[in-house]
């Protein structure tokens, strides 16, 4: 019976996640659903894009916490739209939290939506939102071996971002090993060293997420 | 019903944990639940804990993995009794794989088993699964504000580890920060700092955790 009931949220949630990603491609907005474990960097790489991007991209955010307002404070900061959800103890977003926000949220005007999930390596990965891509970010300080701990978010992924590149200097990481783990676990993930502190590779992960935005926003046009 | 089938869940986990809590108990035998984000460093603590106890205290280790059995191997070579637990998925342990892992653990010759669990800092916090203790760590580059934003963990936990103290110099980190979160959502929590990587503060955690399991083997005797 357990089982059946888990089945049954998880296609209760593929179903709003389809309604969502339909209010996405009607409007042409991307929206990117980035994952991590906590203190990986999400939001800290949320506020590189934006200022990045300048105006060029209108990006607005879904800020996931379990409890807290302190990172949507911080992007709130940055002129962007901003949509809190507090999960209030749940390990995840779903597709019916995304719902709820994109009623605050005007996509006519934005050109992409950034989700930033719940601090966690492992749930978030199991439920849809109604994304185009989904994003993980891995720190130096974590290890290289987490692809193969812990597959499914680095299988689930188009793109991995290896952030706090500048620590490696002081932890006994080898890049070589972490890029070998993670195309062992999905050979199509794109891969990008950034550290969010220095700036470095900003640039990279900047232009890919563009190129992204502009190919929703011209599937939209045919 | 879902909420139900839940509480039903969580139920039936804390019957089963109780079970455990008495085959410790009956051994004199300590428990600790370690808890932390992936990465944070459980391994690299147990290994450490292992080397600086020599024999005094014999220890053995439950290992929680989603996949892998990288971990276990570690602590293999430091010749501690190991039982690898892989839940296949599962994004925390419960009292049940617990029960199955004490099964291939001989307590009558351990002073103390460590339960490395599953890296994740949100669903863990809400099994039990017969400890003494839950011990949570918190590394350095996750950043000072977890506790406030992952409660629950910090909330049930006796213990904080504040691990990776080498890498201070080299980030935005403050100590002072880190300590005042921690003890505002829990102010009984005992406090470590910690290098697992050059050893710095081990010798008091694991004071510590000896002085713990000194009690563990008192309780017996009364």
């Amino acid at each position: 019976m357990k089982i059946a009931v888990l089945e049954e949220i998880l296609q209760e949630n593929d179903a709003v996640a389809e309604e969502n990603r339909r209010a996405f491609a009607e409007h042409g907005t991307y929206a990117l659903n980035l994952m991590s474990s906590p203190g990986s960097g999400k939001t800290s790489l949320i506020e590189r894009m934006v200022e990045r991007l300048g105006g060029r991209v209108r990006v607005g955010v879904v800020e996931g916490d379990i409890e807290t307002t302190r990172d949507s404070e911080r992007l709130e900061r940055l002129g962007v739209p901003v949509v809190q959800i507090m999960t209030g103890g749940a390990c995840h977003l779903d597709a019916r939290m995304i719902s709820c926000a994109l009623r605050e949220l005007d996509l006519g005007v934005l050109d992409a939506v950034v989700i930033e999930n719940v601090g966690n390596l492992v749930c978030p990965a199991e439920f849809k939102v109604g994304e185009n891509d989904k994003a993980v970010i891995l720190s130096v300080p974590e290890g290289e071996d987490k692809p193969l701990k812990y597959p499914l978010m680095f299988r689930e992924s188009s793109a991995l971002v290896l952030n706090k590149v500048d620590l490696i200097p002081h932890t006994p990481f080898s890049l070589k090993k972490a890029r070998g783990y993670a195309l062992q676990i999905n050979p199509h993930l794109q891969l990008f060293e950034v550290s969010c502190l220095t700036g470095q590779g900003v640039d990279s992960w900047v232009a890919w997420f563009s190129r992204r935005v502009e190919e929703s926003r011209e599937k939209r046009r045919i």
